[in-house]
Parts: C-alpha cells; structure tokens; sequence
C-alpha cells in the first residue's frame, strides 16, 4: 500500500473529513444488525463493508478461503490463518474501495455490500484468551512512584530492566457502549481502624492501547524482539477501569485483583499494525541499556494521538487528557519477547495492554489518579464541575488517531458509561 | 447417595484395595485412546466408564441430554448443563455401577463401556476461561512473610481481612504427564550489580488444590458465601510451578508474572463437589471477624490429604510433603465470593487454586521454598541426595485423597517432569 500524499489513495466511498476510518485504515470487526446476525466488517467512513457479502458475490475468489470464514462472532478464526492471509484480504477490499475500481462500486450487491455505520452494533471484536497488562510508560510509572513510595526514588529497581506487567481477568472485557456498575470492594481509608466494604470512591480511568495476537506458540518456545510483530494482527483503544481505593487495600504482596477485574472497556475496530505503519517511530532513549534479549533494532513505537473526556450525565464532554503512544519507554515487540521469555505460549485471541500511557506534561497524564494528583488538585471540566475520580453517570470516552502527510488513521472511540453501584 | 459404612455400597467393577477412584467418587475426565477420540469419562478403579457407550446404549435415556454432549474434548458444555444435571448422570453411572445392579454389568456392550485407564490418554478436563490463584493458607503466607519481610509481622495487614488473590496464566496450564522445560529469566541476586538472563536456579513447586466454576454470573452480579457451592462443579490437584529467583526480581509492584506463567500443572480427574461431601469440616477460627459478605455460616473446608513427592530420574520417589486441605484459613465460599464481591464475571471452566497449601509443621510444607527454608536447610531424599529446589530430570509427583468411615475419595496424581532448559 503506498503510504505518500503523491501516491494518495482515494475511494468511491464518501468518507467524511477527520473520519479515522479513511481507505488508508480498513479496520476488522463484529458486527451485527437487525437483520445480521453476528459477522466480520471492514469500517470505511460511515459504512461498514460485510465481508461475507463480498465473499458470497465471488470477490474472494482465488484466495482459498474456508467456507463462512467471515461469517463468525470474533475474528479468532480469521486472523488465526494468518498475517499473508489477512492482509491479502485488507488489500483485496482496499483495491475494491479504490476510486477507479468499478467491480464492487458498480456491482448490484454494493448496496446490501455497505452498511450504515448507524445501523449497526458493534460486539466484542476476539473470543480474548489471556489478558495481560504492562506497565510501559515511565511518565506514569514516575508519578505513581512519586505519589506512593519515594519521590527521589520514584521508579522501582526492576523497572528499566524489564516491561514489567500481570495478568488480567479476560472475562470481564467489554465493548464500547456497554455501561457496567460502579464497582464494591474493602478498602481502607489512613483514617479508618478496619476496612469497610461499599462502593468504591476513587474510580478511575486508564488510557491505554492494547495489542491482539494472530499467531499462537508451544509452550517452552520463546519469541525474539525480531520476530515479535509476526505475532501481533493489531490494536485497540483499552480502558483499564480501576478502583483506587479498592487496589490500594488489596495489591500487596500479589498485584492488582479486584480493584482492576470488574471492567476494562474496549473500542471495537481493530487497527491492523499494517495500518499503523506510515507512523512508526523511534522511543525514547534505553539506559541502562536492556539484557540482549529485550534489545529491539527496528523502531516499535507508534505516533498516535490519544485523549481522554469526561462526559457528566446529560452534558458537555471536556477534554481531560491529550498523550501519546509514542511516549512508551517499553515497546510492543519487547513486551512480547518478555513475555515469552520463559516458554509461556500464547494463543491466538490474547490481548496484551500497554498500561497507563502519560506523557511528560501535566496534561498528557493518562488517569484520573494523576490527573487530580491523588484527588489533591481537581480536574475542571468545561461544565463548571470539578471531578477528582469519575462520578456515577460520567462517560469516559477515549479517542486515537494517528495523521501524517495527509493520511489519518484511527481508532473511533471506547466510550462507557459509569452505572450507580449494585444495591 | 448413602456415606455412612452402614450403607456400604458395593460395585462388580474389580476396585484394587486403596483406589483412588472408589464408588463413592466417580469423577469426571476427558480421555483418548489410540480407538477413541476425545470424550468424556468416569473413572473406576484401573477403568474408565466411556459416557459415549452408555449414551448410545440409551443408559441415559429420559435425561433430556443434548445429542454427542459426552463426546467433546472438554467438560465445559456438560458441566454448564447446570449440577442438576450432572448430579443425575453421576447417580445414574454410580446405580448402573453397583454390585446388584445387572443392566450395565450383564449387558453385551460392557466390554466397549468399561476402558482399561492404561490404555487411555487423559486430557486437560476444561478449556480454561480465567485462572485465578488464592493466597489462603495462613501457615504458608506467615513462612514467606517471615522469610522475606518482618519476622514479627509476618502476615501483612490485608491478609486476614480478605482472600488475598491474583489472576494467572490460563494457557500454560497443562494436565499431568506433559514435561516442560525449565524457565529462563531475569533474576538479580543479592551481590550481582545489574539483573542476568538465563535458566532459573530455584525452580519449586507448590501445592495446591483447584476448584473448578459450573455456572456462569453476569457482568456487575455477585454471589454470596451461602450461593457459592452451587457455581462450584469439582476440584483437580495443582501444581503451581514457580521460579523463585525470577518471581523474586519481577514481582513489586505488580505481582508474580514470569515466575508463575511458564507452567501450572494439573490432576485430571475432576473431583465433584458431592463426593468431597462426607469430608467436610470447619475451618480454622477467623480472628478478627470477618467482613459481612465474607461470612460463610456453613463448613466449608475438607479434609483431604496432600502428598508430594521427588523422583529424581530414573530412581525412587520420596515423600517430601504430608499436608491437608482443611488448613486453609480461607475457604472456597469466600473465595467465590470475595471474587465476585466487585462484580467480576464467571464463565463455566474458570479455574480457582487455593495457593499453596502449608499445614503448621515442618514436613507439612507446601513448597521446597518453606521446606528447604529458601535453600538453608537441604531437604535430604531416600536416595541420598539432597535438594534445595528441583533439579532437571526431577518428576514431581502430588497426590491427594480423603478417607473416612471405610469410604476413600481420592485424586490419583498430577505428575510432571523438568526438563533442562532450552538453549
């Protein structure tokens, strides 16, 4: 796919300006509608391509495919065949969507081909395996540092020498638009003599992006920073939802349980790496420099633009936080070569998210924790209200978009709705 | 089903004298032959009751079973039909099983019926949703916090305030008989000045047991203490592989990782809830008291014995550990609960273990951390040597049993050999 402005590609497809879903993108999903049942789609600006329309109507011809294969409820099976596999459907509905090309745009299916956008719900986009969670962005690992142990000494020992990171509970993964319950738990406030048990009073955010793997190992089998990307089809927005209170109680000696599990929320279009390419860049600079299994020779940070807003019930949204993904002191590839370090195989399906990703400047930090420095400084939002952690009917909607040389390709949104707890 | 000895029930299948798999059992597993594609067995004495058979012959008839429900190659479906269900078709199996009871035993498919357990491959039981490890057993969190933080203030504040858990690696869980390969890792001893990669040098094991989930919950439902028997199907052996030297060096702030996700292994005959009944018992006395939604007004410990053994290659095994199930502080109600207490989700074949499991002696020691006191007292073998932590070669062998009243309801083993390192 070319990806300069003199070789700009452009789409029978109204796409609408600042779209993120523009003929450079071509993200995979679930959908389905009032008449669909469960199916995979392309996003191109306000419709979405039905795959299995195209593979009925023989636009797949040649490319021995198995049967139904886009006629599923996660994209498992899909992106289990592989990356020379997805790809070539990527580029074989992206040469469809071409300008010049009539066969689809002047076919008699196009229209049953494209659904409104509008018209359709958006489901969980993988059957997910195992969730693990890191903890890559030394902006945010300082200032959690800062705030709860050493400011001099903000950053653990272990932290510059490996992506630190934990499993997360997969079950409890959901799909933009899905509200959940603010979530109960024991915490323990310095004041109080005994923890109590009721709703947690520090919900909070976290912006995050989340990678899926396409390709599964052994057990026993490790995978080098070098070939890491082969195992990675693509992205999603994550918000890691997180009870402060909740966590602070419980996450010694073992990690973060109960104050994480309840929810963490998903934006539905996958963004293939192949996508992400135009934006790929050099992070930051490693030192001390990493053990040789974690060095990394090709860049493996991306340049997307990440914001976070808070919506309160029936009112304005305000933006809250604008970072990056480039600001990771850990990349993708060597989160994955850690994490298989030590023989643990991977599955097609798992999802691998990046932690909290703040950036250097006040305004970047990527959750309400550091937002409000511990509830100590109040976030003001454009409504004249103050928040220090989310409120019951607060929306939080999470944004992505990378733009360069006049291609844009984004994520949409993950936006979730914060229910009253369960009485 | 009749416990007391008055009631002695008795079977014409041949139960060697200690059989683990009495008529009292009757557990659930997945086993293949070199005949036999996967499906679901009950094991008895030295056979395996092929559900398959006794369906086609119609033994289940007005059971309003689904079609092929016993030929799968994970209990998930079966097990989701609800305990209702499951009880029945145990009934049924253990009626068709007993001494007076002609209709199996003098029917002409007997012979197809009744598999020899040497002939058969056993599998993992479940496909595993989310794994979870518990953190119950109040010797064995007091011997790490003596070894590693205060002496005097061995457990930390929490910890006899909840069920302190984490989530695990799903996918690295594997059935007795699969070896693995030592894990590799960052580790940082003491006098090193930066971390080394390479194999781990304190690989341990650690004794648990596991329960399994039969019933699924809603995002933002919980389950109380008084509910949480009917989510739980059975129990399996667990072996929670752990590198220590590596978990050492990963684990602040976030939890064990890498020294956990490499292998867990497990027994694979499920063990249901029901047959664990007549070794029920009370807990050890929780002071303070705990929470409301932690109270649990119904015994819910058991009296099982736990063995464990190392068998270095090619030579005798020796017992290295004699601990119980009814040790632990926390019990499976107030896991569930606790877990659930936020609203986390459960799918059917969630996976539970209740972390290692140390009784207050010395020899009752769950894993070679306590029992060799972090490597400062050898454990000596019957073949004269020693071990610190577990050697290449090593097969480390976990039983499990529970006897009362002339009635033994045992796990048979979860055994799996180290193999060294790959290069």
């Amino acid at each position: 796919m070319s990806q300069s402005k003199a070789n700009a590609l452009s789409t029978w497809v109204e796409v609408p300006k600042n779209s993120d879903f523009t003929i450079y993108n071509l993200p995979f999903g679930i959908f389905k509608s009032k008449k669909l049942s469960p199916r995979i789609g392309i996003a191109i600006g306000d419709k979405i391509v039905d795959l299995c329309i195209l593979d009925q109507e023989g636009f797949f011809a040649n490319m021995f495919l198995p049967e139904g294969i886009f006629l599923k409820d996660s994209l498992n099976d899909l992106i289990g065949l592989g990356k020379v596999q997805t790809r070539k459907i990527r580029e074989r509905v992206q040469d469809l969507l071409l300008a010049d090309n009539e066969k689809l745009r002047d076919h008699q299916s196009r229209g049953k081909a494209m659904v409104n956008r509008k018209e359709a719900e958006m489901l969980m986009p993988v059957k997910i395996g195992d969730y693990t969670d890191f903890y890559s962005s030394i902006e945010h690992a300082t200032n959690v540092g800062k705030m709860f142990r050493d400011p001099e000494n903000a950053l653990l020992p272990n932290w510059k020498h490996m992506p630190v990171g934990y499993h997360g509970r997969a079950s409890s993964i959901i799909p933009s638009g899905v509200p959940f319950n603010r979530p109960k738990g024991q915490f323990k406030d310095p004041d109080m003599e005994a923890p109590v048990f009721g709703p947690s009073k520090r919900l909070d955010f976290e912006l995050e992006l989340a990678f899926i793997t396409g390709k599964s190992t052994k057990l026993g089998d490790s995978v080098s920073t070098a070939e890491a990307e082969d195992y990675i089809f693509g992205f999603v927005l994550f918000n890691d939802w997180s009870a402060r209170d909740i966590q602070n109680w419980e996450y010694v000696p073992l990690g973060p349980f109960l104050g994480k599990n309840f929810a963490s929320s998903i934006s539905p279009w996958v963004v293939t790496l192949e996508a992400l390419e135009p934006f790929r860049t050099q992070g930051p600079t490693q030192e001390p420099a990493v053990l040789p299994y974690l060095k990394s020779e090709k860049p493996a940070n991306f340049d997307i633009n990440l914001e976070v807003y808070i919506q309160p019930e029936g009112k304005t949204a305000s933006k809250v936080c604008a970072s990056n993904f480039k600001y990771m002191y850990w990349n993708i590839a060597q989160q994955l070569a850690h994490h298989t370090s030590n023989g643990c195989n991977l599955n097609v399906g798992d999802m691998m998210a990046s932690g909290t990703i703040s950036g250097p400047t006040e305004d970047s930090f990527g959750s309400m924790l550091e937002l409000s420095w511990k509830g100590t400084k109040p976030v003001k939002l454009e409504t004249g209200e103050e928040r220090r952690f989310i409120e019951d009917g607060d929306t939080v909607i999470m944004k992505g978009f990378a733009e360069k040389d006049g291609i844009r390709v984004g994520f949409g949104e993950v936006s979730s709705q914060v229910l009253p707890a369960k009485t």
